[in-house]
């Protein structure tokens, strides 16, 4: 069976998955890049992300390496998709990857606004579907063929999804730092561990990793 | 000069230091001992506590055992002396604790409803102040002839001695549940860490400890 997986998801000490204020310039608010500055830092990200070489090659890496592998479709909210609120006012927005998006698989965007799908290079194609998670996970498995599907963020999706208990695996980034405000990954999901086995690894970047394998 | 300590100090992955519901019963409300187990497993714990051997000793039992040097004083906020609210209904109570309190040194319970001391066994006086920090510190300082202050918590009153900038160390176990509900201790602490070193270390217990040293 197919493993539906949460990877790299970055949390800060008191919770907060992305900050405040969402904009074009600011896709991570006013966290800015503070959740994300550990696995920016990896070889996997700096090639597959930027094509540049270098990079750190420890434990940090092996998990950034390990979301790419597997994965056959990826499940995103609407705002991971881009700063757009309420009905679209401009479908020329393709998100923020660019031409090339590093997801390489078809990937469904959570709406309540559809549009017509959108083909890009390297074989990502993003559909819009304004359905509940568990009618997203039936159509995002389908279309993995047999690979697992990747539910990619932001918090309220990562949110919706565990607590319909549709995560069998999830990698956290616990990063020592105090948002203050944004988007709380953990809000209303009270006991989760009892559901997963959790293991904890510190990275010498000073990032808590969390692992969740489902029990 | 004299440091302002925090120790042992359980918080959950939602950012919450002791649960809801805080009674006669349940001195760390729905939470139980889930943010304590860790020390509570320790030879420390098990020696200091409970006049037991046995127990761990690792990093777990390293941190549990530093919480007890060098402190000539301690701070706690009234709700971490016992579960009362508002003026005391009854005068008979003297802690959690006991007759010989795990504490030795004067104890100042931060309170808007004084009452006389306490002296107690081993050393440990329960005084009662309505104060600000800064004022039950100097208070402190003064009792604990030239050694170190401990803030014992709860996480209302450690939050306020981080806002004020007047802690100097603060050792904080993040523990792997989600409560869900309770007392955040992170709540207007936006940046907190720009004024630490932070350090990070898991124990096979599972427990991510965090030290903060002031820059």
């Amino acid at each position: 069976m197919s493993r539906v997986r949460v990877h790299n998801f970055g949390v800060s000490l008191d919770g907060y998955a992305t900050g405040d204020g969402q904009s074009l310039e600011a896709p991570f608010g006013h966290a800015g890049s503070r959740l994300l500055d550990w696995a920016l830092g990896t070889r996997t990200f700096r090639e597959m992300i930027h094509g540049q070489s270098g990079g750190s090659t420890g434990v940090d890496d092996a998990l950034a390496a390990s979301s790419f592998q597997g994965i056959g479709a990826e499940i995103m909210g609407r705002n991971k998709f881009g700063p757009q609120r309420g009905p679209w006012q401009d479908e020329e927005w393709r998100g923020w990857w660019g031409d090339n998006p590093p997801f390489h698989t078809p990937v469904f965007v959570l709406t309540h606004h559809p549009r017509p799908s959108i083909e890009l290079e390297g074989g990502t194609t993003f559909y819009f579907v304004d359905a509940p998670p568990e009618e997203a996970l039936r159509r995002a498995r389908e279309a993995a063929g047999g690979l697992d599907v990747r539910i990619g963020g932001g918090p309220t999706t990562v949110r919706e999804f565990l607590a319909g208990d549709l995560i069998d695996f999830m990698h956290v980034a616990v990063v020592p730092v105090v948002l203050g405000r944004g988007v709380r990954l953990w809000e209303g999901l009270e006991g989760l561990e009892e559901r997963f086995e959790v293991e904890s690894t510190v990275a010498p970047s000073g990032v808590t990793h969390l692992t969740f394998t489902r029990r």
